[in-house]
């Protein structure tokens, strides 16, 4: 196997975490996106979307979009357990790491795509959208901070890909989309520094 | 179990035709969105988000999002099987569907919920913003129709998931969103005829 990779970016890093929370030694290429390398024509045969994370298997195959990459990995190597033990743990895991992913990562996202220049020329921008879509990421995590109340993790009693998800969406926010973390969120606060803490974070 | 439905909407169909095709028959109540009716405290205790579908369990608990939902049915009743038999189908199925998802259910449904006079007041709407969707949607049907040529379903010999986010994603644009079917696409139109026959699609 090998990992196509861009460090600086948050989707490659769902995986990075996830990697080394298996305690797994996958070999890395980097990708540079800033130097457009993931739109070679030889990198858009591997993958026709022009992005990483790219899983490329041992049979040749190249497997994308992070979550796939990752229960890929679930399947092979299923301890410590990531995305759910058995059905009903699989399914509410997936709830809470979908949750995570379309409200709030999505949100995060979209406001940065919609205000940083590196996107610029690549797809239009929309300064309006993207402050909406800002406004509606904080409201998000004012959310989860009702729902952490009590709770050491968000979709378990351990650490999940949900964890993973949210942790990478928080830290694309305060750091390339460079905005404040939101204050008066103690459960938040509590929750990202204890996430924060856990060696796969550094990934 | 029971499934909290409405049967206008684009997610909630997802999880019917779902159900559809693995021959179950889980009892239904329409929650009226159009009526706020997922808005009621009643309720909001049992989805915080306030969305359908959502999954009552026999133990009381509630399970959101579609996809979640989709994974503890297929755990519960594996056949027909529609997202994977084994760890390597399951990712490459999920990848598909992620990528018919997020790119274009995505996209078809960003620009839906910025023109649709039906969310005004309830969220900021951009037109400029949704139209850049709307190319968006319509780029990546004609990336799709190259994906489909030779090929009968979208991420597997057989119809899964995948083919049930895309159907429903292409049905919300031409329906609700009353665009027009984009023309000069013949593998997309004739893989649309063949899973809009399926006794499912009435779902």
């Amino acid at each position: 196997m090998k990992l196509y990779d861009f460090s600086v970016a948050p989707n490659p890093r769902r995986v990075r975490i996830f990697v080394a929370e298996k305690g797994l030694n996958i070999p890395v290429q980097e990708i540079d996106l800033y130097a457009r390398q993931s739109r070679t024509p030889e990198f858009l045969k591997k993958n026709p979307a022009g992005q990483v994370p790219l899983l490329e298997l041992d049979d040749g195959s190249y497997l994308a979009e992070s979550v796939a990459i990752c229960r890929y990995l679930e399947g092979l190597h299923p301890d410590p357990n990531l995305m759910g033990r058995d059905t009903r743990e699989q399914a509410f895991i997936e709830m809470w790491s979908r949750r995570m992913e379309l409200e709030l990562f999505g949100g995060v996202d979209r406001y940065f795509q919609n205000t940083d220049p590196m996107f610029k020329g690549r797809f239009p921008q929309f300064a309006d959208y993207a402050e909406a879509q800002r406004a509606y990421a904080v409201q998000r995590l004012t959310r989860m901070d009702g729902e952490l109340a009590g709770r050491e993790f968000i979709a378990a009693d351990r650490y999940t890909i949900a964890d993973i998800t949210a942790l990478v969406a928080i830290d694309l926010f305060t750091g390339l989309a460079k905005q404040p973390f939101p204050s008066g969120l103690p459960n938040v606060k509590r929750w990202h520094d204890t996430v924060s803490s856990r060696a796969s974070a550094k990934a």
